[in-house]
């Protein structure tokens, strides 16, 4: 190992810790351990069983902040992995191990690159801070909000952050997510009368009541999306009616849906529109909300600019911004008004067997990472 | 018990008998007994685990045949019960007890008739016969089915049969049923393809898909019934799909429906139709039909008058025909040729905690059969 990059061996002492969600196995420490080495500040915040932190280096000046999780998905059956899956190895120039891509990769270049940039420039402008969390792979609930929340109630200020999501999908830094859509649930009951399949005039069947609901939702046209998002979709995930008896017409049927929605919508404008469905059907229901998180969006601007020079001078290849995929803790951060971005290497094998990431593209991560602290803070 | 009736002494030793589909425990060798008594030669037919026994007296003329079941379903909670629901007791004029109204009351009716009528005429004409099974509330393959079977087989000649499933709803003999709808049931099984609610072009949701098909079939119109039925009806029991995961498209659906249909239609029809709507949605599916019998009808005629008349006589009302409800073993019956006809006492209870029957009803249904003997064979 002693011939591995400051990164690669980060990255290899990170993905040793088995920190399955919501476990934090040490990484944390590790990464404060080196921020503190190179003068930045330590916060803890654990929130219940989740540990969190922020770093600051720095008072004044913009904030640029780097965002991620410490926390893995599980590893799925271990005996089906090349190596296992906490005995991280390079393999024909793959990292292989869980965490990987998904991100201790993007942590460990993180690191190294603001070691790098501290070191070239010790008395930089501006202040470069870390929020990192063992709760994003879980409920998200104690981890990256709950430090957002305190940092809000304090006023701190966030002006630009990068979170290190495997955006990239077939070279590094061919994708960077300037933005996510918004995600909300529902999870309906619509309510019938039970029966005898052979007496229909005494019940009445849920199924029945329910089924143009749905297909009038399925092929509803929520909006047409933006230049930054693609339209608003619907889908629904779990559909359950009957008490196992083929004889029995059921009381009542159980569906839940999801909606992914661009910034044209917000979660009031398509709760009002679900309701005028299930109305205009005259269904009995009841409806329990769950509110995931807004859609959020970087326009292009100082801190896009900034990554794309990076990405180009790096790697010589010019990223296209989306908004497509799931949620992040991004969604979290933007609250506080911050221009969000996510960039991070390939996410063709995230939360598969045999979770890896070229190990070269690493190092380039850190070398983009640094780079955009010079864009940011020394070239201006 | 000394005071009782012959009727009600037989029906409460039945039911003292715990047989749960698609025990018998007993039942039909009282009744053997009984019948062997009286001149009846028995053939047992016993198929698997389920007993079965065909009697008959007399070897020329029109053939006349009860039939029934000695099997009853569980019993629910015991502790529920007024009385144990195999012990069974009189209240206040009420036979409790499970079985009472299904149908082990009818069987009891049906031996003391029989019993009654050869008394008085140990010569009459035709053939009385009995077909008894312990399989009417199970799956019912190795019941009646198999024992008609048996008697198409060596052309065994029924002219007239009388269930005594518990066809009245307010007083004894108000409701007779002359046929019963048909019954089929499929089993469907619509495929999508897998995938993440936020990629939802990667994926087909077959939620989505199955949706409009199956409202279309909730609001088809299939017939308009006839003089004897009421229209085909088409209900789902049961529907599931999704992984349980709330961000997850699911790969496939289930959906498990039943059709009640007339005597305007038949399976092959309303097989089509099915199938003609789910190709115009252009879903990808399997189906897998069961088929529970055909309709059957019995038009007025002799067994009918024969019924009407005695019920008029007996109890003063004139019952009222009906084909609605649920299935019964008449259906296997009918496939004879032979003129099928539900006759016993108050459904009301049935299935039920509480099972109970009107103790003097009972004693007229027994008088009621004995009428419809002698209305066949010697009024005429």
């Amino acid at each position: 190992m002693s011939d591995l990059s400051p990164t690669l061996k980060l990255a290899i002492d990170l993905i040793s810790r088995p920190s399955v969600t919501p476990e934090d196995a040490g990484c944390q420490d590790l990464m404060i351990e080196r921020l503190k080495n190179i003068g930045f500040e330590i916060e803890y915040m654990p929130f219940g069983e989740v540990k969190n932190f922020y770093a600051k280096r720095g008072n004044t000046g913009p904030n640029l902040c780097f965002a991620g999780h410490t926390d893995v998905v599980p590893t799925g059956p271990e005996a089906e992995w090349k190596v296992p899956p906490f005995s991280p190895a390079i393999i024909d120039g793959m990292l292989f191990g869980r965490g990987a891509a998904d991100m201790k990769g993007s942590l460990a270049a993180m690191v190294t690159a603001v070691e790098d940039f501290v070191a070239k420039h010790p008395d930089h402008q501006g202040q470069i801070s870390f929020l990192i969390t063992s709760d994003e792979e879980g409920p998200f609930v104690d981890g990256t909000t709950r430090v957002v929340d305190t940092l809000m109630a304090r006023n701190e200020k966030v002006d630009w952050c990068i979170v290190g999501e495997p955006s990239s999908t077939k070279t590094l830094g061919d994708i960077i997510k300037n933005g996510r859509r918004g995600s909300f649930s529902g999870d309906l009951t619509v309510y019938g009368k039970q029966g005898h399949v052979a007496y229909p005039h005494l019940a009445e069947n849920p199924i029945h009541l329910a089924a143009p609901a749905l297909a009038e939702m399925a092929s509803a046209h929520w909006d047409d999306g933006n230049d930054f998002f693609p339209p608003t979709s619907f889908q629904v995930s779990n559909i359950h009616s009957g008490t196992g008896a083929t004889n029995v017409v059921p009381g009542k049927l159980n569906a839940q849906f999801n909606f992914r929605f661009s910034s044209e919508l917000d979660f009031d404008a398509l709760k009002v529109r679900v309701i005028e469905i299930l109305d205009k059907h005259n269904l009995r229901y009841d409806i329990e909300w769950t509110y995931n998180g807004l859609p959020f969006l970087t326009r292009p601007g100082e801190l896009v600019d900034a990554i794309v020079d990076a990405v180009q001078t790096t790697v010589n290849i010019t990223p296209e911004l989306s908004t497509s995929g799931g949620t992040s803790d991004g969604r979290f951060i933007a609250k506080m008004g911050t221009q969000v971005v996510e960039l991070g290497p390939i996410n063709a094998t995230i939360h598969q067997i045999n979770e890896c990431v070229d190990a070269e593209s690493l190092n380039q991560l850190s070398e983009v990472y640094a780079r955009i602290l010079e864009n940011l803070f020394i070239k201006k």
